[in-house]
């Protein structure tokens, strides 16, 4: 259970003053969107909505939150809340409507993946810890999906504790890993945690905990002789290699298997081939090879090139951090709040760059299909009707408008998962969630490989947001 | 509370190994080392202490910890553990040495940070949990403590949750960049557990909450009369300012001051120059400017030498996540174990490159000062003697000795944190951790700024290494 303190200072700010110009119950929408596709690719895997449920579920501010918050000063040395204030959040209940794009879904930069409707003090409150959980995991599960495509087929683990970004970077890295494609983590607590297969066997020091490598395998043979994969590489990788084969013989004498051998330095793509040589010449031909140490989507795309005969990748460092873009811009904008009569006012954040310009409005996200393919996603206003062909203003290029000329079915991405407060969704297991990932990530890669989906606004929702552009440009009363 | 179960799995199934072959109270010692400065830095900031001591406080395998282990299968489907180990790990309780060098410590790569001694199963069950910890935080308080140097003494405040790697990505985070400098984070929940100071106003979605800047920077004011700062950037960022100004003359009449402006996106250099002159020339010379959007150290530093008025740094995703690196190279290495009859067996991992291979032995670190200055830190065994004058064998140049000539001060960094299990550390607070920090950094830098600080091995441990890798390569039985 975390708590509501899991967020920034600036939410309780502004929340304490919506709530003493008495505007905190207003009712708001705010869309949590990223802004690129991470990796240079052209697609991402949602994930961390479960993170998402489990914290609104025990949304609630402890007694202990609230002496924190009552401890709290301005830089002048006055409370920085007001105890009428503090009472207000004691009694709070989460109350907002929630709609979610599902965990496992293929989606794309500027689409939201979270739609947050209720009282604007509520929605300021979950912005940092959303985007915490939905930027992170969405992050991994993306690069996941790239390992995963990379290995072609073969199993991919994840293990990377030891420098992930702390016990929960290290955990929610496990668990996106998995959503994302990989087959199990190294990591046991996530094992229990998420109901992720766990794999592992022995390291370096199992090696030099014995007198020499060889009685270190037979140690390892004798009492794992169902689970017996060797690590060849602490003093010479191809002596090690020798050294298992001579213990995969005796194992064999005792109706045992010797599983696989593991390789985690040097050249992989020479040591590889050597080692496969030297297990099929001695009658291992079903001996695993597993490779660590480094590997990401592009070591192992080389490696498979290669055709280096590799059965089984573990992937640590460079997927459970994101090594080399260890960020989402993941960004959380309000779009629409009701007016003091009750009627929806569209909002807007400028910027130089239009593509940072935030969009208006209250959305859904529909995807259409031809023969089971993705053909394109349409952001509309529920407000606004979106008509059964509709025209696509492009987020890239505004100013010219794709028309569908025909599709097969269409889905709405967004679904809901809190109403009033209320939890409304049907939880998936992870596997299904799994199963989801790699099946639109295949999909979508047959068809649209490197290049850029259509993605953007209906033509109305377009026209209208143009429109609050210029009157808040001109800084012109707002009409509708 | 962390479940001992946060560890890979191979750790459990040596453990299980160690436990089976009778060996698994054998005495052993590891050291935990990162191998590279990060960031192309030449030191890096000892942190992540205060967690592992948390974590071996309440180090036990409770009852559901051991249910789940117990349903966990080998590939062929048998039990991987038998339920007498699951027993022994039920009554198992902590009972390592671990000796630790003190948060805040300017470390060098190759030095012991942590010592752990003791039954081997444990110190193996420990080695992923406290890499994670140490990696994490050290990697963090390092990249803080780059950026403090780089403000040259301006506040510098912490907004990293949003795209932090999960929840403890963010709160590590906030408590390592503490440590390494930082005045505050925006991190309420971890301002909570960590006794670190918050900060925070608002943010874009308080002006589009309201009609237009002018209102809402009003509503601000008067609801947060004492801690008024506003962000100008919403849609042009010097109209902002000049709103603001009109703000800050309306809190004037009130007894109330403007005390910042926050600029968050386009050319701060340029930006920040025209805002000053602005304030100023309206008579609000006190009134602070904030800057962010992607700054780190780099930028931080080009501001600073282009005279940019900027008061208050705010530093996010590069700093929370070490975008540039987001990981620490750390490791945890079996250094020696004692044999059957009792003695003492060093133990060393070959590599093909020098600096990868192991450590032997059981380390202690004693830093050399001359006029409270750093000039040297030797690695010795506790075994063996350090003479009053020892000679250096540098790790990166083994081949060459450096003798001191002269010192007035040594001290040894290990510092005893758990002995035989019972706690005997004194912890510090936070604040005086922090303090260590940024005044071992500040005098580190003063005398080898861009120089490679002299860290290596006493000579005879040097010499035994030789002994040791030499014997080990010849596959030779190893002599003392």
């Amino acid at each position: 259970m975390i708590s509501p303190l899991l967020t920034d200072l600036y939410q309780l700010t502004m929340a304490y003053g919506y709530w003493k110009l008495g505007m905190h119950e207003r009712e708001a929408v705010f869309h949590l969107i990223f802004r690129s596709h991470p990796f240079k690719g052209n697609y991402a895997v949602a994930s961390g909505l479960a993170t998402v449920i489990e914290f609104l579920k025990n949304w609630r501010f402890a007694e202990d939150d609230l002496e924190y918050l009552r401890g709290l000063c301005a830089q002048n040395g006055t409370k920085l809340f007001s105890s009428g204030f503090l009472d207000y959040l004691k009694n709070l209940r989460f109350s907002c409507d929630i709609d979610a794009v599902p965990e496992g879904t293929v989606v794309f930069a500027h689409e939201p993946l979270i739609r947050v409707k209720g009282p604007i003090l509520q929605g300021q409150l979950l912005e940092t810890p959303l985007l915490n959980f939905i930027n992170f995991q969405t992050l991994i599960a993306t690069k996941a999906s790239r390992v995963y495509q990379a290995a072609k087929g073969d199993s991919v683990l994840e293990f990377g504790m030891r420098r992930a970004q702390g016990t929960d970077g290290a955990l929610s890295a496990s668990r996106a890993s998995y959503v994302g494609g990989c087959d199990a983590t190294s990591n046991v607590l996530a094992g229990k945690l998420y109901d992720i297969p766990v794999r592992g066997t022995h390291a370096h020091s199992w090696v030099t905990a014995f007198p020499n490598e060889k009685i270190a395998f037979e140690s390892y043979a004798k009492v794992m002789p169902q689970n017996c994969v060797l690590l060849v590489d602490t003093y010479d990788t191809l002596q090690g290699v020798k050294n298992a084969i001579e213990v995969g013989i005796e194992l064999r004498k005792n109706g045992a298997e010797l599983l696989g051998i593991r390789l985690d330095s040097g050249d992989l793509a020479s040591l590889s081939v050597q080692a496969r040589k030297l297990l099929d010449k001695a009658g291992f031909k079903e001996t695993k090879i597993i490779a660590s140490n480094s590997l990401d989507e592009y070591s192992i795309a080389e490696l498979k090139n290669k055709n280096s005969p590799i059965n089984i990748w573990g992937v640590g460092t460079n997927l459970a951090t994101a090594y080399n873009q260890p960020a989402l811009d993941g960004v959380y904008k309000l779009s629409a709040i009701r007016d003091e009569q009750g009627e929806w006012q569209y909002k807007i954040k400028l910027s130089e760059q239009a593509v940072k310009i935030s969009n208006p409005g209250i959305y859904q996200v529909r995807r259409y299909f031809v023969d089971e393919q993705f053909v394109m996603d349409v952001m509309f206003d529920i407000n606004l009707n979106i008509p059964d062909m509709p025209e696509l203003a492009s987020l890239e290029a505004p100013h010219s408008f794709l028309k569908l000329a025909d599709y097969d079915a269409c889905v709405d991405l967004l679904q809901p998962v809190f109403e009033k407060g209320k939890f409304v969704y049907s939880s998936e297991s992870i596997h299904e969630v799994r199963e989801r990932a790699i099946q639109q990530v295949s999909q979508f890669l047959q068809a649209h490989a490197g290049e850029n989906y259509p993605v953007g606004l209906e033509k109305s929702l377009h026209e209208l947001k143009q429109r609050l552009i210029l009157e808040v440009s001109l800084n012109l009363p707002i009409l509708y």
